[in-house]
């Protein structure tokens, strides 16, 4: 990057800060966002993108072979929101009486296992008040074992076009500041950069260079992160995607600039517009190789009831 | 299928019982499989075979953009082995102060979720005596949370061409009866009936009809099922495959016909030959419509220390 | 026990099922026992008989030192209500490094630990529609973690009179039948026979001898009950205790004689009169030594938050 | 305490540190402890104190009635050793259909539960190499799911003549300092102080005011502590006693004052002698009211197979 790169993206850093970027945002009457696009007895959202046509959309960007591993290794030691645990209990070895001799180990997990690690949300996770996408109520759906409605069951797995919109590499940085705010500007510039434009059905996945710290500066991680703000998550929700994914754990802009929100992007993706999260990637490869286009690979968990699902996606070209 | 050759399924089938084909093993010395083919240190076993061009071959597989589920849904109600448990329990709504009114919901889960519902088998979940794969010895790597060696956060995605070798079909059943052991020319007239042959590195998927159980008949599903013999089992670890799948819970036939030996498949699998198992799949969408050949891809849970993942496999053609 | 009076408790037992003996009941209205006689603000309810006085008039009943256990022990096999679990994992010997070769064992345990085995209910537990003891509102106390009123831990340990009232020797049965109402006239009759009399404050256990299946009719033990009808337990209320206790599950009997009412014992003691019910007790070695008149000693652990806890009460005397 | 008594106790804590009062220890020989005093089959060790004349021993301390509360809260963010967890998960309320809307509420606990709070450990939890209380060695005994030996469930309830030894009193501190070993002479100076001896069979109780930290310091109060040397430790053990209890996690001083030796006071009492010990307790009001002898009533739950158990003691005089 040359000098004067490097002073034009300080600038526009150091901007961020400004009014003029900082996200104002107001949850929608149910009214306007209900029935959603998908019908009113829609359970899916966005995953009705799932179709032979976007798989082999997808299948046509795998031409090499070459795949990024872009999930955490699920540890107790990982970052974890204050609400939740991992620990993961070996039940040491049961030897069989055969002759054989076979013994066995297994394991016993505790964790808020849809919510931990590289994780995929979905859509009994959020709530405006007490209305989920689709305007399901949370008392209508919810039994101490999960939701009869939105569970992630419902989703299945989803392969198709991703595209990685490197903010970081657009600012000439590794790591995005610490609580800076992504508009759509630039995510507009960064496109134009990568030469590459989104379509309905895509996982938009979007590089701030946080992930940088996981397992380095954990507390650090989880305290404030750069991501997107409101009006940045309406403008890729309008490109209809599939999912939302980014290197960090609320895909929001930590602390939220106005502080009446509290990570409306979670809303408007997943009530409001019925679009997936992807958080907590490991997107260190896919940007240090400029692996702007691939196909991308989830297989949520079926947890029949689950808010989501941790997760080992797989972006392939 | 004509009245011939239902006389002659089931003479085949009737036949099965017979000494001719009843298992016998011997789990081999140390010696003779340390270390494995993949060297000494080596903890990936099958693994190995993800290469770019292993990746590529199962990707112009896809053709149509079909998509089939593998994978089981995750409750309560599914059926578990004795030593095993699922819970989910629902943590009701959190709702945040902010003014856009940000509820969240998220649930607790105990399970062994490693050797839960559909699920891969890795390396620390088998040992002949105190060894492991490549000769590993349990008390080198136990620890209370996990694995030193042999973890599943070692294999990472897999993606390779999948063979469904319809063993039912073959027979001309639905399902094969309750303890039938598959051999070796069960496979081998299988696969000249579907003309397909097996390549290395390929994911080796046995339809036995038993899935038909699952959910309906649970108790049935693990008191016995028919599976691999130990002959079958070996036939097709020298065909040098990257895992072995099925619609059963334990890949081997159950009771296994040589009463002293305990699920010799295991062994022969994961201990002997480092190849992976997928156990629970969900077979029938694949078997109906004869998809025989297809993109196989896997996403373990990169559970640290882990002896498996519970998985959400697909299919894709 | 001479015939003719075998005779008449048949005759008793036989008349049982006559409507004159069944329960009606209905909740009374918040106004009706909102603020509990122990003030607006009180938490503790029956509690709040445990004073010096009362601590020795139950030791003063000390007179031999012979302790009888009262608690079941607590393992994965023992009855357990549907909605609960008990499992308990061995987490294998940690070898410290040190010369002394210290090596150390501990266990996880997932459990309703508040309600399983030989159990206290506290007040957080039952509710009238959304109404707890002394009107407090479940939305108002309940928490993710716990209940912030009412919980477990303001109880402390308590120690008083223990009455036993040997019902079923009243019937000269060693069990009552299993879906027997125990009625008031039954309380008076046993307490005349054993000649005592309840003082306030006092812990009145009860003796069905249902206790006798727990480990062996495990499914029996659950199916039904006898126990307390609505109006012997309101006549319990009127005598002041500090809980209730019997060697049955749900204190009721099981099924409710009125079909329209669910378990009306746990809201007459806990929800509308403040007074504690202890569950599953073990209660055939007092039944058989006629130890009618003992101190009872029990220690809720202090779950903060908690509806209730396993424990482990004596009875000593 | 008048100006000389503080310059005493400074000189004689300071002096702690000097080697004459440091630990040395070596575990005895199989041959030297086993068969334990109890017998060569015993898996009770000092519980079989418990004897009618002991407890009328201890019921015949109720004087006033009062009762001390010994044991801590339990919640998540009480001070916990680095291998545990303590988790209460509400579970919201069920809504039974009947007329008299019962609603129930109960909660999932995931702990180590024997060995979290003020906490009662028994024989399994600890040993010297592979050996346990009177030689039972750890794999003959641990199962996946407990052991089948020397489990708390043997135990029982224990109610006996309780003395606090107060230390901190003795020494004229509130506390005592962060690492101070206790010695023998330290506990033969207390108890000559408060006028009292010990008797087989006793709770002896030790007060180090290192509980005041407990809620207010926990990384604190869990990094060192003031507590039992391991000569102290065998001084008591050998006066015959119950259990040993203490206002720390380790009851021994942390860290040892040889390096070379992890808690040997864990040895001492549960491995060498059969001598339970009482963990955390809670001993701030019996040190001000000078509550020296009182009657100890300690009731660890039934947990079959388990290595130990939190409780809720009382001291009651």
């Amino acid at each position: 990057m040359r000098p004067g790169l490097i002073v034009a993206a300080v600038l526009i850093i150091s901007a961020s800060s400004a009014s003029a970027f900082a996200q104002t945002w107001h949850p929608p009457a149910e009214s306007a966002r209900c029935p959603s696009k998908w019908g009113a007895a829609d359970q899916r959202g966005a995953a009705n993108h799932m179709k032979p046509e976007t798989v082999l959309r997808a299948a046509r960007l795998i031409r090499t072979g070459q795949v990024f591993e872009l999930g955490r290794r699920l540890e107790a030691s990982m970052p974890l929101q204050a609400t939740r645990t991992f620990e993961l209990h070996t039940k040491r070895t049961t030897m069989n009486p055969e002759s054989n001799r076979r013994g066995s180990n297994e394991e016993i997990v505790l964790a808020e296992i849809g919510q931990v690690g590289t994780q995929f949300d979905g859509f009994a996770h959020q709530t405006i008040g007490d209305s989920l996408y689709n305007c399901v109520k949370v008392d209508e759906a919810a039994t101490r074992n999960g939701f009869t409605k939105l569970g992630i069951e419902n989703i299945g797995a989803l392969m198709t076009r991703g595209v990685l919109i490197d903010v970081a590499a657009l600012k000439g940085v590794e790591t995005l500041p610490d609580t800076y705010e992504i508009t759509v500007a630039d995510l507009q510039q960064a496109l134009a950069r990568q030469q590459l434009t989104l379509q309905p059905g895509d996982a938009v996945i979007v590089h701030t260079g946080w992930g940088r710290l996981w397992g380095r500066e954990n507390s650090r991680y989880m305290k404030t992160n750069p991501g997107l703000g409101a009006a940045a998550a309406e403008w890729i929700a309008r490109q209809d995607p599939m999912l939302i994914g980014s290197d960090n754990a609320p895909i929001n802009v930590t602390p939220s600039p106005d502080p009446q929100l509290s990570n409306p992007v979670h809303q408007i993706a997943l009530v409001v517009n019925g679009v997936f999260l992807l958080e907590n990637l490991r997107l260190d490869e896919l940007a240090a190789q400029r692996a702007y286009e691939f196909a991308l690979i989830v297989e949520p968990l079926k947890l029949v009831g689950g808010t989501g699902s941790t997760v080992a996606p797989i972006a392939v070209r």
